[in-house]
């Protein structure tokens, strides 16, 4: 999965790397057979599934073209060339963005169009984006406004470092309690007004994020009156005339994009999703998350098989000081413990063979750095130097804390590789 | 603070970088006379004062000087070649390591003693470790046992991979409900005398690690159980002659090194203690548990001035959409987030000039994974654009969110930077 912006040379900064450790190309990879259940890895090791991407990447390409909605997967999650190229690949309309630290990365991986989901503030961003906007007419750029501060901030940025074209704003909106985003819809008219009569910039669209409710028992009906306000003021501004070009209305994190989807629809505007850890999702959070979704649409659901875990992680056992506490080398250098801690899913002795043979009952109460703490049945088998695979809860977090991660085939072998630049 | 293993120039990929991002060597950042407050970088960025480390790292040289104890400091709390070496320079016998990657890793930094605070396990990570010995005669490396299992996991990996000579062991001891080590002081004497016989180990000294208990009230009185098991049982180990050459007594979290110093400390033994924390140090936690130190120890206090934060990291206020809610463009890719939130130490608006004023009643409540979001008082001037400076709590999980520090001066000029290899 190389591309030409990374040299994809692996070495002693490479976790995972065998003890050898001689600079390896992704390219070089497959032919070694590299297979963690031969303890060829070093470990922890983290390994993406190959079939689980491409299942996935392929589940959203056809969710997205039912729904006719667009996608601008959120990069951040994975902040990896390869897998972006593979996104774009399968249909993305464009990239969304974080920060703009973030879009200047997707800008040296190559991509063209991006949705900044943030206002853009502060003096070296804004002249990267207008130098950027300036340097090449092909770049297509969308960024947030929530306030008149907002639009002021951009405007003196401008002045300053002319982007020789309008800059494409989306208005967000939000809800009390919230993130960023207009609290209130009068105020959002007003501001669209605004932003319509400014010579340096361009209103295109109205948008909000709706994920940070997404364990809420109310969420659904949170995430539909937000839905419902996107579309009320999208039609407003619109019959105003305060739109330049078609129109665009945006929300979705990776809970509810079928309600996006489905609620933003409407013949004047084209929906943007930003989901982003479909591609890699997860064992736990976002799996009970995309279930729940999946009994909701009937979209979905028309699919077939949903989204599949891509990643796992892999370490060893390396104490049982007591019958039921195991200590395993992985922490949370290695793994995301911000919604829920990772799942032990199997485990294998090298001295007994590859197979992987299924843990219940094993549970992760507490990571250190470096660690991770287990609960453990008395009688479990497991013992110091035996290996274990965890999956993860939360993509994002899991993701930043590796700069190289191993594509493997269903069989655990290596075959390739993807880089982050986090 | 380069040395010869990184190249140490930095591009897109460095958070912070300014608009323009052609790549530039640290050698060249202090010419460049960036400074933050006059939005000279992109946010969000880290930045480490200099006269903080360079204090920070004599104060623990006049602690260990003054205590007469040995510091092998935890290299994963930076995992940083520039900082390594100034430990080193300043004094330090050695690092310690988490993992044998880091071993990996420190090894192509140039170190030449390590001491590994877990058990070796892993076919790959024995034969990494036996190579090196075998390779290089002043390669002095230690690692931990805690069971007989860990035993035969070294002498089956050493009798695949010989090592050429005996690799050293400290058997370590642990408490129950804790991490790894011997709950029974029975049982580690016994495990003394099986490494004693076997011709592929040497026992060369007993040790824990006490910090996790820091957070509790009775933290001393457990410390101090602790630290007496580790002396009684060298000093029965020594009884019966099972240690070859002069024994090492270690602990040493970055919480209660005075007490280990204190209690370990006697003719027989060497003491090594393993803090990482005290060089970048924090804003809350570390602060509260080290101010504590110093009260509980006459040595430390005999030092004047304690620890100094080093460690701040700059973010634009993205949003305000409420009065009392604002939201700032750093999150869990940037910030520790799992002992404290970040701290709001100070804030500047370029238009007003750079004159940092104090924040007071400005507090984290929430991170997501690019977003930080603050209560703030209704009456706070603060506003979109404006820049918070955020002081951290735990380094260690906040150093892995960045692969590039700006070292700044007291001007918060950018002289220099370092590196990191998580």
């Amino acid at each position: 999965m190389g591309n030409g912006l990374t040299s994809n040379s692996f070495d002693w900064r490479t976790k995972g790397i065998p003890a050898g450790g001689a600079p390896i190309t992704a390219g070089e990879l497959a032919a070694r057979q590299w297979r963690v259940t031969r303890e060829d890895l070093m470990l922890p090791v983290a390994l993406l599934r190959k079939s689980a991407l491409l299942h996935n990447s392929d589940w959203m390409r056809r969710f997205t073209a039912l729904t006719g909605v667009r996608l601008a997967p959120h990069g951040k999650t994975t902040m990896s060339p390869e897998l972006f190229a593979m996104q774009m690949a399968d249909g993305a309309w464009g990239m969304t963005a974080a920060t703009p630290g973030h879009v200047r990365i997707y800008r040296e991986f190559g991509l063209q169009r991006i949705l900044l989901a943030n206002q853009l503030v502060g003096r070296q961003a804004i002249a990267y984006v207008a130098g950027e906007l300036a340097r090449d007419a092909g770049f297509d750029f969308y960024c947030l406004v929530d306030s008149v501060r907002g639009v002021e901030i951009l405007e003196a940025g401008l002045s300053r470092t002319p982007a020789g074209r309008p800059l494409q704003v989306l208005i967000e909106l939000g809800y009390a309690g919230g993130r960023s985003g207009l609290r209130d819809d009068a105020e959002a008219l007003q501001l669209a007004r605004r932003i319509a009569a400014s010579p340096l910039l361009s209103l295109r669209g109205i948008e909000a994020f709706e994920g940070i409710v997404q364990s809420r028992d109310e969420a659904e009906t949170l995430v539909g009156g937000l839905l419902h306000r996107i579309r009320a003021l999208g039609e407003a501004v619109l019959a105003e005339g305060l739109f330049e070009g078609r129109p665009i209305l945006s929300a979705g994190g990776s809970s509810f994009f079928d309600l996006v989807a489905g609620d933003l629809s409407a013949p004047a505007f084209d929906v943007v999703l930003r989901s982003g850890c479909y591609l890699v999702h997860d064992s736990h959070f976002y799996r009970d998350l995309v279930e729940r979704l999946i009994r909701r649409s009937p979209a979905a659901a028309s699919l077939g098989e949903g989204l599949r875990p891509a990643l796992e992680i892999w370490a060893h056992v390396l104490s049982r000081p007591e019958p039921t506490r195991l200590l395993a080398g992985l922490g949370k250098r290695d793994t995301s413990d911000d919604v829920r801690p990772p799942t032990p899913l199997g485990w294998c002795r090298p001295e007994l063979g590859e197979t992987v043979q299924p843990l219940h009952g094993h549970k992760v109460v507490r990571l250190d750095d470096q660690h991770a703490y287990l609960d453990i049945p008395a009688d479990s088998p497991l013992q110091a130097g035996d290996m274990i695979s965890f999956g993860i809860s939360h993509p994002c977090t899991t993701f930043d804390k590796w700069r190289t991660i191993f594509i493997v085939d269903d069989d655990l072998t290596v075959i390739d590789a993807i880089t982050t630049c986090f």
